[in-house]
């Protein structure tokens, strides 16, 4: 009941976060040349390929209402951080833009990759072009805090570049070669490092200092570590109606998700027949043995509970940014229910 | 002889902007982790690919010297500029990485470029990392015209993505297809852009108002678009002793320059002759007659006189910027040396 509250809430703070970005987001990705823009809305699912408007989703808006959320709680107003927050999430899709090429990821929200549509040049270059309206709304932005946000930023978009490099590099070593540490900051760097940004963005425009930035930043890591965690468990025992992703999709694409590493690295019996499995191709049936073998493994048990214990961290990260954790309870929805989302 | 007086003034400007950002951009750089950094020193041909450090260049420097010199021009101090120099010439090279990328282009500064060597997604990784450097070096200068700075090279960030992306679609058009008033665009887009905002910054750094720096960026982009069609000239009839590449490389790319265009568009004999010859396979004597159908069609001499002509302009607006053009001995200079380089 409590958590049917809770993602209601979560789900009124996503829509008033949506509303607040849309029409900054609108404008900047309005104000590109042409061609570019085609891409760009075509991406966000404002635009079918041919230009006719779409009425797709541009994500969950997860990052901006962090941003929003983040501000209030530290007492800073919402309004202020929407220019900031759709910064936010500018960086966010152009990541987004770049990994799809880089992945050669076929689908993205329910449609076919930009980069299948309208090439990889232009992908690659409609993320450079969403990086820079980024950095041309906080040069825009009067606010006293939109300098300190673009360095943030700047620092975070650095770390989601090493945490995209260290995946790549991941998928060209052999599975049982990779550690669940090297595992876990690639994930914290490529997952919990923007939704961290987005937290400290929304501190800075509340005028928060620099630890109760910092901490802000930090609940936003952990929790994005625990929702990294669950997105993997979804993409091994997640229910294809809701993923719209096949079951085991990152099981049959090899993927070294965190339940799998984790699985590799038991020294089990089941830990050898999965490393066996993930050296071939992976018809169907390899799927299902695969999910099993992580099961056996301890690699399921063990991303539950590092799921648990990093919400943990986060909550006790954001008591420390915000000691009455009553004026937090936006942020605490929004991650319970990033990481509740779909199981 | 006073062309040797300004090739050596030049130089001696080119170096002093050398000696000024290495610094930094070898610590910016230097703060990339490994992997990252690996690809970027090898990119700005510092070290090797396999990491040992190499006596390559990292280009010439001329947008660095146009900052500071442009800065000094207006009289502000050229060393405050070296951060911002440092970031222009970040985004430089962020163009280049991505640009290489999407051309598929084997060469940079006489060695192999950075995708063939560490793979495409490194490529466009580290470019990404590169721009960010560039804002983070923004984001941490105390200099009041940082924040401007910053929004000025986003503006122009989406500028070069326009012109690279009208670049492209050229290459996708039939030949005849392509008009000179939208080469021209492109060209200004993809190379004037960056020029002229490397005077702008400087323009800014030294405290000039909204006009003086406007004049400034036009200078710069005048300036680019003779550089550039310069650079279309020497890819046709240059040297190859000189410039790398074996003579009529353009041409033999089927590369759409303003000479071509020019040419295929005067209506004559000879643009029919060439717009055969760009239909097919190029062999080496169909390199040297699509040559000479560009020089007989009119292409050759356009480009010089739009050249000479697109410099007078320059000079007309740096006036603009500094009625006192003796001030601005430096920023001719440059000018001259960039348009003059290889003939």
């Amino acid at each position: 009941m409590s958590e049917t509250v809770e993602g209601r809430e979560a789900l009124a703070l996503l829509e008033r976060a949506r509303a607040a970005v849309d029409p900054g987001l609108r404008t900047a990705l309005g104000s590109l040349p042409g061609p570019m823009r085609r891409v760009a809305l075509y991406h966000f699912g404002w635009e079918n390929a041919d230009g006719s408007p779409a009425a797709g989703s541009a994500g969950k808006a997860i990052r901006p209402a962090l941003v929003m959320a983040a501000a209030e709680a530290l007492g800073g107003d919402p309004a202020a951080v929407a220019g900031a927050a759709a910064a936010v999430e500018l960086v966010h899709n152009f990541t987004l833009l770049h990994d799809d090429v880089i992945d050669e990821d076929p689908t993205r929200r329910h449609r076919p990759t930009a980069w299948t549509v309208f090439g990889t040049p232009d992908a690659i270059i409609v993320g450079d072009a969403m990086l820079a309206l980024a950095y041309r709304l906080l040069a825009h932005d009067p606010h006293p805090a939109a300098g300190a946000a673009a360095g943030r930023i700047a620092e975070c978009v650095i770390e989601l570049c090493a945490g995209q490099q260290a995946d790549c590099a991941f998928e060209e070593r052999p599975p049982e070669d990779v550690s669940l540490e090297e595992c876990l900051a690639m994930a914290t760097a490529k997952t919990g490092a923007l939704l961290g940004c987005a937290c400290a963005v929304g501190a800075l425009y509340a005028g928060a200092g620099e630890a109760e930035t910092a901490a802000m930043d930090a609940f936003g890591r952990e929790a994005g570590l625990a929702f990294q965690l669950i997105d993997d468990l979804i993409g091994i025992w997640g229910d294809p109606g809701r993923t719209g992703k096949p079951a085991g999709a990152d099981l049959a694409a090899h993927k070294k998700s965190l339940p799998v590493v984790a699985a590799l690295g038991s020294g089990t019996a089941a830990a050898a027949e999965l490393a066996l499995l993930y050296r071939g191709h992976m018809s169907p049936g390899a799927v299902a043995r695969a999910a099993d073998a992580v099961d056996r493994a301890g690699g399921r048990d063990w991303a539950q509970l590092q799921a648990a214990d990093r919400m943990a961290r986060a909550v006790h990260e954001l008591s420390r940014a915000v000691p009455d954790l009553a004026a937090a309870g936006d942020l605490l929805s929004l991650a319970e229910f990033v990481t509740r989302r779909s199981r």
